[in-house]
C-alpha cells in the first residue's frame, strides 16, 4: 500500500538561518506520516500505547535531495516493507507542492512492552492490521 | 538569591530564517535555568518527579529586547519571587556575551500530584529548599 | 474578526515526559495561527518578508488552563486588537476537540526593515489589510 | 582525530511521552558536535557562513542502542572519515554518563555557495583545516 499523508506546511519555527527547513524535522515528518498511516488502517497510536506497546525508532536514514522552504506544502508517502516480526521497516518519500521529491528515507521500528521496557515481537492485535497494510 | 545559569550557545537548529534564535526557545531557556537553579539548591527535578510531584508552567510572559544569533553565548538569571504556596513565581533575565539583556520574563509554576494529576500545595520536602532559595 | 485556524493534531515529538504537549509549542501555535490569519486576509507572510518586512514577536504572554495531549486536535482563535502603528497586538485562544480552552495568550509584533534591521511603522501595503482584519 | 564534545544534559523539552529523548534530537547533537569540532580546529561555522559557504546535511543515518533520559549527560565523539572533496563524511558516537553508547550515526555534508545556492567543492580556506582534522 502506498499511503500518502495530508499535506503539511513548513512552519516558520522549522526554518533555519539558511532559510531551509532544518533537517531534523524530516524525522518528525516520517513519524507523523507513520501515525497517519496507522490511523488510515484503523489504529490509533495513542491507543496502542495505552494498550501497553511502545514503538520507538531504532534506526533511520535520510537522503536530502532538495531543501524545503517556509510555507512549502509537503506530503509524505509511507510504505511498510516487511511483514512484522521483531521490527517494522518503513520507507518514506517526501514531496513538495511542485511534485519535487525533497527527501527519502527509512526507519526501523521496534516493539517494547511499556511496563518492562523490554523488546517484544509484534503483538497479535497489531499483526493482522500490519499484514493488511503490507499487502494492500 | 540571584542565580545565574551556565552559558549556553545558540544552536544552529534554533535559528530561523531571519537569522534569529526562534522566540519559542526562550521558554526552554527559562526552564533549563529553573532546573539548574534547583540543582544548585541540591534538588534534582528528575527526582522530584520520581517522588510524585510535577511542576508544570501555568503562566508565562516574555519581553524580547534584542535578537539572539547563532553561536551567541547566553546566560540566564533566575530569581524566585515568592514563598511557595500553591504556585512559584520566577523572574528571568537572559544576557548575551556582550552583557546585553536580550530577554526578560516570568513564569508561574504549579505543583501537581503526578498520580491524581490534581494541583497540590508545595510539598513539605520542597518547601524549606524553596524558602532557602527565596531568602538567600 | 474572529479567525479560527484549521485544527492541528498534537505531534508525538511535541509531548514531554508528563505526557503533555510541551508548553513552548503554544508560541508556535500562536505563530502558525497568525500566519493563517494573514493568508485568510490575502497576505503571504513569505511574500511580506520577500518585500523587505520582518514581523518578529517582541512580547508574549501565555496562560495554560489545561494540558494538551498527543493526538489532541487543537484550533486557535486569533484576534487583532489594534489598528497597526508601530506594533500589532494579537490575542489567541486555543481549544481542543472537546471545546475546552487549553491556552490563552497574546503577542506584540514589531515591523523591521529586513535590510537595516531597524524598526519601522506598519508599511502602507499592509496597513489596509490589517485595518480590514481589525474591523471585520 | 577523535574529538569528544562537551557533555550536554538532556532537556525536559527534549523528552517525549515515553520518557525518552525524542529521536530527532540526535541529529541536532550530531550538528552541535560537528560545530564544536570545527571550533576546536580553529574554525567558526558562523564565520564560514559569513564567508559565503553553507554546509548542509545531505544524508544521515542513525542507530539507537539505548534510550536517553531527562538529565542524562551525553557526549558526542566526532570523526571525519574522508579528505574533503565535494562532501565531508562524519561518524558520530553518543555516550551517556555511564559510558553506555546510546546512538551511533553518520552524516554527509555538502558545500554550497550561499549566493548561488549551488554545490561547490571544498573551498581552499577550509581544505587544510579539514585535512588536519582528518589526519590528527
Amino acid at each position: 500500500m502506498q499511503f500518502v499523508s495530508n499535506s503539511f506546511r513548513v512552519k516558520y519555527s522549522e526554518t533555519d538561518q539558511m532559510g531551509f527547513m532544518h533537517h531534523s524535522n524530516y524525522l518528525i515528518l516520517f513519524e507523523n506520516a507513520r501515525i497517519s498511516w496507522l490511523r488510515y488502517l484503523g489504529l490509533s497510536y495513542k491507543k496502542i500505547e495505552e494498550d501497553g506497546i511502545w514503538m520507538p525508532v531504532v534506526e533511520s536514514s535520510l537522503k536530502h535531495l532538495k531543501p524545503s522552504f517556509f510555507d512549502d506544502e509537503l506530503t509524505t508517502e509511507v510504505k511498510l516493507k516487511n511483514l512484522p516480526k521483531a521490527f517494522l521497516l518503513f520507507n518514506y518519500k517526501i514531496s513538495n507542492q511542485l511534485n519535487q521529491i525533497v527527501c527519502t528515507g527509512s526507519t526501523k521500528i521496534a516493539f517494547l512492552n511499556s511496563k518492562t521496557k523490554r523488546p517484544v515481537r509484534c503483538p497479535h492485535f497489531l499483526y493482522s492490521v500490519f499484514e493488511e497494510g503490507f499487502n494492500k
